[in-house]
């Protein structure tokens, strides 16, 4: 009998498997920013899916298409996988030890843009249903549902609608969203939400053109009233300024807040790797996680006016820009959110300031940590990794979760095969062959535990 | 007997001398901030001021060289001009009619880069002089030194220095500065007194790299706290926030108050010049004057982090940088006043951010407009434009007075050939003929009248 939880079971041609696939998807370079390579990438992945037996079909968006794939087993349960097929931009390039449209190998890691995110874990879900239907007779045990999008990076602009327009063929019992993995501390996390997202331009403009310094005590100069305008929006630590901004906040459950209590230390980690000495409002351990899991926030991405160059220029600024994003939790809306900002730049004397809606805004959402598919993913998890799985109430980071939990009413986890160092984002993205072995078997596992099946092998 | 308010009386050959030599220098691009072309266009000023029969030297310093030029007459009084043959730089050459280094005459104009500022006054001396020479028997009736730095457009580094290394050899009885001319209604303008300067660079970094977003609720945003740090200088009205700013600030006397208060109103013509509602504090009438010639103030020239291309980049910025500069009135000290900014960041919690002092400051400085030298210019410009001076007790832009007013103690005027639509700094900047008259001839009228002199001819 073979154990389940050994992470080297992933039979050798599914290894290979995984490899080819990784291999031809990351050559495709799908940067959603600059629109490329979309149809070409769709049609890989539809290849892919059509053969573990899923129908395929491409539909069109206003955007990028999306891949829809179904198997429905009679009977059965149906887990609905989301994932998607496009990338980051892979600049700046000359941080990359190979080229990043071609898959290289190097000490236990393929390397690639996407080898993680998200072609990396779209692959280990086809391989994971690939030896889910050899692991029982060699038929899906249980329907199988994809919807695999191409804008995931900009923002997911049209994954709403979709999810709106192709409800009745998305109903499903259970979903696998697009990433997961294990920490610095080599810990399997299991997320439950993302928070929301709204992204607004501001911009002013105080004057015709630029003027001379000399003139500054009578004319008003754009850059301070950006800089007044964005600096009252929130505190020295972070406590969000804006009126109102709060009072859709729910409070987070007992169960809730016993999770954060119990994830492990972090902060300390944290704060050796991206060079600080310590974090807003003095958080740490417990209190770090509860910031950074249940708080919203509002962030400045950037703020510019006037000169920036060499040396001086005495000069006085006529116009100003800056962008913002609002990152929610349950149950603020994020158009509400937006108003509100208006509202308190009217209220303190930036009406001057215009306020535009940068990107479709996503809403918080979160799936209940004791919900039966979370609690079978964790006993999957700690199963395979042989160490409890840690349970993330919210990420800090957003994605369209809400289209599915709270319109398609569907319960989620996020599992696969990331790990701290992955690079995400970033030059030398990369997985590692022993987390997808591990994050593989995890999905296998899950959906075995979950369905109640036992491997006939 | 002709009429010496006449001004078609500049000679012929004068006015072609001056042709000659704005032609000359304006081909010469002797920018600043590029170190261009100095030690040439040094020598091209030093040869049209021997031909004055002035003893000339060129003086090296830290930057530029100076060009100095004497000649004393025993018994009788001596005036020094300040003077600069250094430019702004030229671009955005695109929004030129003609080659920027090329003189181009049209509708009664010369265009070029330095047309007015400084090479056209310069060259205004040179032939008032001349003319003066010529009117009094062929010899000039009183003293001249001349200083005519190259570095006046990136802050006269290197003028206090040499004024106090100088200060024997610079003794003079009063000076005429190196700008001055007509207004939008075209009234002669008589300047008083100059703004002190202290320009600083602002920069801070709160993390190693940029981070994302998502962990906004506990790593803090050096945009945010840069926008912040620069909104808590002042107040929406410009009135500044920096503790001790005012204390040192000289009460303006009952005679400057009286000029101030003689001012025509200009706010109305600025505010349709460049495009603005309104100014700071609802400043019209006397009070815009008087926020403008005797309030100190701190202007951001820029402030610069995070992203700022098109669309969205989530991102959590590190680094932020600013740029400043304080426009400062008597007695107002431009170190103290760094180390005062320095106290109150430290004091409002903006330690992290960094304070450099970007150039050498400027002090501020007034003449007495009661002064003699400044009433015979004033009834000089009377004369000649048939309109009274206005008189402006300080200018809102600042420059290397105070080393001759406050260090030599010689009174200053500031009058020329300029007005309102000569563009210095911008593109097509030019000078009238019509201004080359009347303010050539005003200087030599200010001098006539103030050593007691009546013309030969």
């Amino acid at each position: 009998m073979t154990d389940p939880a050994d992470p080297r079971l992933l039979p050798p041609d599914l290894r290979a498997r995984f490899r080819e696939l990784l291999a031809r998807w990351v050559a495709l370079p799908s940067v959603a920013a600059e629109g490329r390579a979309q149809a070409v990438t769709a049609e890989a992945v539809a290849e892919a899916l059509r053969g573990l037996g899923l129908d395929v079909e491409i539909h069109p968006t206003a955007g990028a298409p999306v891949v829809f794939a179904e198997r429905r087993v009679p009977g059965a349960p149906t887990v609905l996988f989301y994932n998607h097929y496009d990338v980051q931009p892979a600049d700046p390039l000359e941080l990359w030890t190979a080229d990043p449209f071609t898959l290289d190998e190097r000490d236990g890691k393929l390397f690639g843009r996407g080898a993680t995110d998200d072609k990396g874990q779209l692959a280990s879900r086809v391989v994971a249903l690939e030896w889910l239907r050899r692991r029982h007779g060699g038929e899906l045990p249980v329907g199988v549902v994809f919807v695999v999008e191409g804008e995931e990076e900009v923002g997911s602009p049209n994954m709403a609608p979709y999810v709106a327009a192709m409800r009745d063929r998305l109903q499903a019992d259970a979903c696998v969203w697009e990433f997961g993995g294990v920490d610095a501390h080599d810990r399997p996390h299991l997320v439950c939400g993302l928070k929301g997202i709204a992204t607004v331009d501001l911009s002013v403009r105080t004057a015709a053109y630029d003027q001379h310094s000399g003139l500054g005590p009578v004319v008003q100069n754009a850059v301070w009233v950006m800089a007044a305008a964005v600096a009252g929006l929130r505190d020295a630590d972070g406590r969000v300024r804006i009126d109102g901004f709060y009072d859709r906040v729910r409070p987070a459950t007992e169960r809730e807040a016993h999770y954060v209590g119990l994830a492990p230390r972090e902060d300390d980690v944290v704060a050796r790797q991206i060079g600080v000495e310590g974090f807003l409002g003095g958080a740490t351990g417990a209190a770090w996680h509860r910031r950074l899991q249940l708080e919203p926030v509002v962030n400045v991405n950037g703020l510019h006016g006037g000169y920036g160059g060499p040396g001086m220029k005495t000069v006085l600024p006529a116009s100003a820009t800056a962008k913002l994003d609002f990152r929610l939790v349950p149950d603020q809306d994020p158009d509400e959110i937006v108003d509100l900002l208006r509202a308190h730049l009217d209220r303190h004397g930036f009406g001057a300031v215009e306020v535009a809606l940068a990107e479709r805004p996503e809403h918080p959402s979160r799936v209940d940590p004791d919900d039966p598919w979370v609690r079978h993913a964790a006993d999957a998890l700690a199963e395979v990794y042989g160490t409890p799985a840690v349970i993330t109430i919210s990420s800090g980071g957003s994605g369209p979760l809400s289209p599915f939990v709270d319109e398609l009413g569907v319960p989620v986890v996020m599992l696969g095969v990331g790990y701290a160092e992955g690079r995400a984002h970033a030059p030398d993205e990369n997985v590692r062959w022993v987390d997808v072995e591990r994050g593989t078997l995890a999905t296998v596992r899950t959906i075995e535990r979950w369905a109640g099946l036992t491997p006939a092998a």
